[in-house]
């Protein structure tokens, strides 16, 4: 039964650690790997990124598979959430074997971070390493409910500070099936300095592509919603009309991992990172700018024991355009199950409840 | 007076040489620099690149500015016709200087080329140096109508075998003025693997973010004729359904330049390409596959003499913005402006013809 949700690609677990209050808002989530591990290749676009052990996902460098991902609030800072990961594998004895014991092995747990730092009204309320056992010991469980478990959206684990826009982000997750039983699915934290909808109208602009063929139109906003919106607005004779988001925008970044159960090498995990990026150009606009530290990593299961074949050209063909498609539905679904946000560090409003769909 | 082309930026010149005919359906555009050259950066995203002179162009590396472009038909033969146009950089005494005479010069002239080959019946029928110099000469001259002249757009040029998904594709211009004075246009040579078109409605991608605020909703195909153009669909309930292209797809590729007459360092011009390729996602679905060759550069002339000041992140932040939507742009104009062709190489119908646009 899909979750439509990153778990539905067999083998791979994802747990969250949500903070809020208290000056929090602010979380970190963790992939989790079978625990043999699992191909990754990455691309980083953006022009302000916060990441840790990419490097390593270059195909020509060594290694070539990894145990888990973090994604976290805290900037910079947030970084330091891998470390707790780390320990909590390593105590559990997984990670590349480099010693003669069982449990002498480095865990592999590259990282990326979003800005969201402020955001519950404490500049210092961000995540440590803690977060990053916490989200391993959800990861490892998955015993919450399905509002706080491996398939939740929403303002939970790292999405919990995400903006997008001037509007509230946060973590969206969505799966698709292709014929032959490829799973690809994405987890995206969306915490973008573009907008995601089109200000003419208020529709989602990565909803365009995900109604069903014979669903409704979308929803409209009233222009004087939308004005409360834009407070950089880009218009031209018969063109159109985009929200540049806040000018006091300093920092951002969106982020996403796509997963698939192929049989794919490190250079094509890293070629579907690739292309996954542009499922966020057809749901955020602008996308991938200075201010954003956009990363997608992409990984594969299919690599080992009773791997299934590699994937022929159009195969991966379909692969491709499924890991840009799932980052689009995942940045929508984020975006549709945002609430309004308010803290001493600001208020956020949900699409929903300014466009009222 | 703005061209809606890459002319609008000062002091960039385009040429196109066209060859229809007798095996031939391919051709050759130059965008020439000032005299002074440009300053340029480039992004390779596609899978299956054909390009020359582009690791110069690296942030890192010593040349500065470059003195043409070439866009060519004709996969990697094509790139022969940068020779040409060299030629005639040379013999005119542009170029950098590398020796003490005024005639020691070597024109920088990177170039990316699109697969057409066989499209005009005769594999090769091919762009050779003379259509480089044939490009050049017209981009001195711009002696021709707006029907072959330097704001052109269609079946003329780089463009002139150029397909996207199953349709007719070409070579498509924009530009838009920002508040400011700045211009930033773009030159686009669409050929891609993917489809231009939502295959539920028959919509230009592309031209759902570019129709008037006010303006007319855009026009729906049946989904017969859409049968028609789809070889392979993928299709989920209730989720999207797209076009793969045919799958005897082996090559495409979809190029641009993007030009501005602000003041961006080399590093600038690069993050420029990178924003611009989401222009590309945003028309194309799906784009930057293994069997597209997809790269961009971005360009500017603001960078000397009685230069401007550089912008400042804001400014810059709208430069982006608006590359990656006049790439946009230039797509929707290149699918508008095709014509349905027929060769002894194959038959391409036009998004007009098929949707009834």
């Amino acid at each position: 039964m899909a979750r439509n949700a990153l778990v539905d690609v067999p083998g791979i677990r994802v747990g969250h650690h949500t903070a809020i209050g208290d000056g929090f808002l602010t979380g970190t989530t963790v992939v989790l790997a079978p625990d043999r591990g699992m191909t990754a290749g990455v691309e980083v676009r953006g022009g302000g990124p916060g990441t840790r052990e990419t490097d390593l996902l270059n195909p020509t460098a060594a290694v070539e598979s990894v145990h888990a991902l973090v994604f976290s609030g805290g900037s910079a800072y947030g970084l330091g959430t891998c470390t707790g990961v780390m320990d909590g594998l390593a105590e559990r004895g997984i990670g590349l074997s480099v010693g003669t014991g069982p449990g002498e092995v480095v865990p592999i747990v590259p990282g990326a971070v979003i800005f969201d730092l402020g955001r519950g009204g404490d500049f210092r309320a961000r995540p440590t390493a803690e977060f990053g056992r916490a989200a391993l010991r959800a990861a490892l469980q998955d015993e919450f409910s399905d509002d706080t478990g491996a398939a939740a959206v929403g303002s939970i684990g790292a999405g919990t500070g995400a903006v997008a826009g001037n509007l509230k982000g946060g973590l969206g997750q969505a799966s698709v099936t292709l014929a032959g039983g490829v799973v690809v699915a994405a987890l995206v934290v969306c915490n973008a300095a573009g907008s995601p909808i089109d200000p003419r109208t208020g529709d989602l602009l990565g909803a365009r592509q995900l109604l069903p063929v014979d669903g409704p139109p979308p929803p409209v906003a009233s222009a004087e919603r939308l004005a409360d919106l834009t407070e950089v607005v880009y218009r031209r004779p018969g063109g159109p009309v985009f929200s540049f988001g806040p000018e006091e925008a300093i920092e951002h970044t969106t982020l996403a991992v796509v997963a698939t159960n192929a049989n794919l090498t490190k250079s094509r995990c890293g070629r579907m990172a690739t292309v996954a990026h542009d499922g966020m150009a057809r749901a955020l606009n602008p996308v991938h700018t200075m201010v954003d530290g956009d990363v997608v990593f992409g990984v594969a299961t299919g690599g080992s024991g009773s791997s299934p074949p590699e994937p022929d050209l159009l195969e991966f063909h379909q692969i491709l355009t499924a890991a840009a498609d799932v980052v689009t539905r995942a940045i929508v679904r984020a975006l549709l199950a945002a609430r309004t946000t308010s803290t001493p560090g600001g208020t956020w409003p949900s699409w929903g409840d300014v466009v009222g769909g």
